[in-house]
């Protein structure tokens, strides 16, 4: 088979302009970057307010594993199969981070015959959104050690006469605002900023992965630009020295900012291989970050699809838990279903192996479907369909699969279906379209996993024991300061976006399967008011991933026609 | 008058296909970014190899000043008077850097009815080159300090075990790789890295401003993506610890850089307020970097046009010389004319005022006009003709310019013509269009200031002494150890890009006029093998600009309608 580039580098691409026609975009709305993506005019929200909206189908998957289970291979070949059983369908991805492209794998565009094409320009700049949040993002942190600098040298009146501004009388180590960068970066974890002769008081500060920005969350759940300058107006940055929040409204940036990120609210549209339609739009982190594509996208996508079809981050622990509970709250649009992404492999890597006995490999599976029978028990719970997609790989035989697909309808799965999207393309997705069709068909009764109305502790305990299995919560100094803090100024009744390992149920990326009569540490509480959620930090997450011994980037070149070799 | 931002939107735009159509590019040739910007791609070069050249005029400026001389508005104001008196014109310009942006003045698009429009487009993303180069060149940073993590924790041998890539046993205190930002930031300028627990060997770094990175020079230096290619490769990033230079190809990641540039590469088109063409390409800051725009931008134009005007940034002691001496040098095309900007305003600025004598107008500008001699002579001896645009304010008197016109004329220069390009447009600068072309006509015999053959001591002591007037250098020890490494390594014939203050011809900021007699000190010598140049830091020069007491990014904000306000 031929390589993920190789693949769409041949593929017959359609015009954009021509994708976008076919999906009811008229010209006017649309923003041409070449002819292969184009952004969406939010002038088309008004035009189709009243349309009906089509189903929403969230992909979701069991404890990812260093195989890669296919979610993304699995939006899109599904997007394809149903456009084969004659849907009007549409994915709404994440634009994926140039962190993990050039860190891990080279590439989150699905693969095989289950593609968004060209994969190089989803991979590398797309039309600029990542680019424009770290630099909205970095300007604020720029503008804050500037203000600090100022106040700093001349005195709080001095600064005043010079300036014609308040004083902020920012607290240097009490700054909630760190920088962004969209690499896998480990030295710029934690650093000492302004050193030199006359940089400004030394202070601590570090970097995140622009994915796990506020800024990111703002575009992922903003309803048009306006909502956007004002949420981005609510986000703190800092305490002031007598412990009063510092927002960017009040340092004067949140225009600048909203300015910066004025083209990026536009989702953009690309196609898969098959010519359906795609939006990309927000950034991917669904650990450390909200982590699902926008609001926006997914309105836009409804008024002109029979069915949208998105994906959440990681295992349903993880993305699919912050798309109920933060992303559906705010958007009001409830899943119609779900589809769970499981390869045998995975299973097998979830087996329990610490007694030391060698087991077969049914042996293995059976073990390891502790860890799917949780995160279908997960999703079932929020009132969603299930359907089970079994990524197909040709090591896997009949009768794992056959076992497979038993033991989930056993355990009452809407549906269970192989896939095989990779290799075969829309064909080797129709039935997984079929089946899905008729979950969204048959609904469910939605609801969220807590009320926004009980106590963050409440919330915390809510998501650790019902939302991971967990026997409790455990909150550090720094967490139970930063609690009475948030409740002192009003932003209790906020939704919760854990920060933890995607690698375990747990926080411990060590324990597979189906963990249970854990404690749930947590370490950081941190509020994102503009995002409006409470970012709650687990164990030992890090908010900046670091390049390994041997990073994807070395594959990475030219060839002698200038062609990209190496991103898959 | 309306505010520049006011202009531009109510500007009657054509759709950017038609000013390539009209300026002799094909569709093929063209990548839009919506109906105003548009890529180039390199494959025109092939197609139009063999149409004769244009002429180009290079537009320069007096020592600088707070009140602003208007170099840009004279640029794209001539391009449009070109045009009005029946020339194929074309502006070659910088992009904008989001710094000064949103740090100073707002914007650097032109201004009044002399613009390259849509502003705000140019002045924000535009089509993402700037974040593309701070993308790849944090990469290599970030790729440097993961490989000295990764050797250091593990010992060479197990590195080489694990990764399958020889060690390269970095020293952690001779990196010479920093990190960069479109931004001004302060506190980013000397900062301590990999604090923490296990991040890696706690090292200093540091941030430069995007345009300041050699990849930067890099893109307006390549002749093509292959030559931006091994240009990358030969980057040198650290020494080892046994002092040998560590390049970018050694690291293994000059190929996904350049695949993170190779859209960067296309010149992005746009057009003035009249529909005259600019192309826009590489980045500011011709104080500290090399500062001028593409070669290839300049080369697409010039097989184009009648007559490509490019500007080099700050004075002819900064932008111009660099233009001449780097530029000119690789790309083999000199320029035909130059342009030198003054304003009334400016001159009297530069007036010495030491003697506390109170001056009436006409004697500061008397006074001040030594600095606009500096700057003729100055071109002039690179045997380019020089024509003085004097760029009128409403405060200069017929008197005052009328004198300035005799005295500029009486000292040799080829013309003299009073510019209202930003008043009056194109019709403001018919008068300065027609001198120009008659000044390209009549032709010069280019030289370079120095030879490439000679040592490095001789050619710093040539730009000291002919160059700014000095009476020799002064090479700090750090700067004396760095060329004893230069020459032992076989760097010694590269031209020189000197990074200093724009604020005076000499390193004194304070220093008005036309200092002589002072020794240039030369604090660092760092090498660009890629480039193909070594910067010489001088003074106090800072490569990372700081934002101010009442920063740009206070007045942009979008209004009721969503449309950006204040930028200017």
């Amino acid at each position: 088979m031929l390589s993920d580039i190789e693949i769409s580098r041949q593929a017959q691409l359609q015009p954009i302009e021509t994708i976008a026609q076919e999906f009811g975009i008229i010209p006017a709305e649309l923003t041409l970057f070449g002819s292969t993506k184009a952004k969406i005019n939010l002038s088309i929200k008004q035009r189709l307010k009243d349309n009906r909206d089509g189903k929403l189908v969230i992909v979701t998957a069991v404890t990812p594993t260093p195989f890669g289970e296919g979610k993304t291979v699995t939006t899109i070949g599904l997007t394809q199969g149903l456009q084969a059983i004659g849907k009007q369908a549409c994915a709404c991805i994440r634009q994926p981070s140039m962190g993990p492209v050039f860190g891990i794998k080279g590439g989150a565009a699905g693969g095989g015959l289950a593609q968004v094409v060209p994969m190089e320009a989803l991979n590398l700049h797309l039309t600029g959104d990542i680019h424009a949040v770290t630099s909205a993002h970095n300007l604020a942190a720029a503008a804050l050690d500037a203000r600090l600098y100022h106040e700093t040298r001349l005195g709080a009146e001095e600064f005043t006469q010079a300036s014609q501004l308040p004083a902020l009388d920012i607290d240097p180590n009490k700054i909630m605002w760190r920088r962004v960068v969209d690499q896998n970066e480990r030295s710029l974890r934690q650093i000492t900023l302004a050193q030199g002769a006359s940089n400004g008081p030394i202070h601590d500060g570090g970097f995140d992965i622009t994915a796990a920005s506020e800024l990111m969350a703002i575009l992922a759940l903003s309803r048009d630009l306006q909502d956007m300058r004002a949420r981005i107006g609510q986000i703190v940055l800092a305490l002031s020295k007598s412990g009063e929040f510092i927002t960017a409204e009040q340092l004067g940036v949140a225009g600048a900012m909203t300015v910066i990120m004025s083209e990026a609210i536009e989702p953009t549209l690309m196609q898969t291989l098959t010519g359906a339609p795609c939006l990309i739009h927000a950034g991917p982190f669904a650990n450390i970050a909200h982590g699902n594509s926008s609001i926006i996208a997914d309105d836009i996508a409804l008024k002109l699809a029979d069915i949208v079809v998105t994906e959440g981050g990681f295992g349903s622990d993880m993305g699919f838990e912050k798309f109920c509970n933060i992303k559906a709250r705010q958007s009001g649009k409830a899943p119609d279903a779900a589809v769970i992404v499981v390869t045998v492999k995975a299973l097998k890597a979830n087996a329990e192996l610490a007694d030391g006995e060698a087991r077969d490999e049914m042996s293995k599976l059976q073990a390891g479907f502790v860890n799917l029978a949780w995160h279908m028990r997960n999703v079932a719970q929020y009132g969603v369909p299930v359907v089970v997609a079994i990524n197909r790989f040709e090591s896997d035989s009949f009768e794992e699969l056959a076992w497979l697909k038993a033991e989930v309808l056993e355990l009452g799965a809407f549906g269970c279906e192989v896939s095989e999207a990779f290799t075969q393309g829309s064909q080797g997705a129709t039935q997984l379209a079929q089946t899905v069709v008729h979950a969204t068909e048959a609904g469910g009764e939605f609801k969220y996993l807590y009320e926004l109305e009980a106590s963050i502790e409440a919330k915390l305990m809510t998501i650790a024991e019902i939302g991971y299995g967990a026997s409790g919560v455990n909150l550090s100094p720094l967490a139970c300061a930063q609690l009475q803090t948030l409740k002192q100024k009003g932003f209790e009744h906020l939704p919760l976006c854990v920060a933890k390992t995607p690698l375990s149920i747990s926080h411990d990326p060590k324990v597979k399967g189906a963990p249970s009569g854990f404690e749930l540490p947590i370490t950081e509480l941190k509020l994102n008011a503009g995002a409006g959620f409470i970012t709650a930090l687990v164990g030992k997450v890090m908010t900046m991933p670091g390049l390994g011994v041997r990073p994807g980037y070395l594959n990475v070149d030219i060839n002698e026609h200038g062609e990209i070799v190496g991103l898959a």
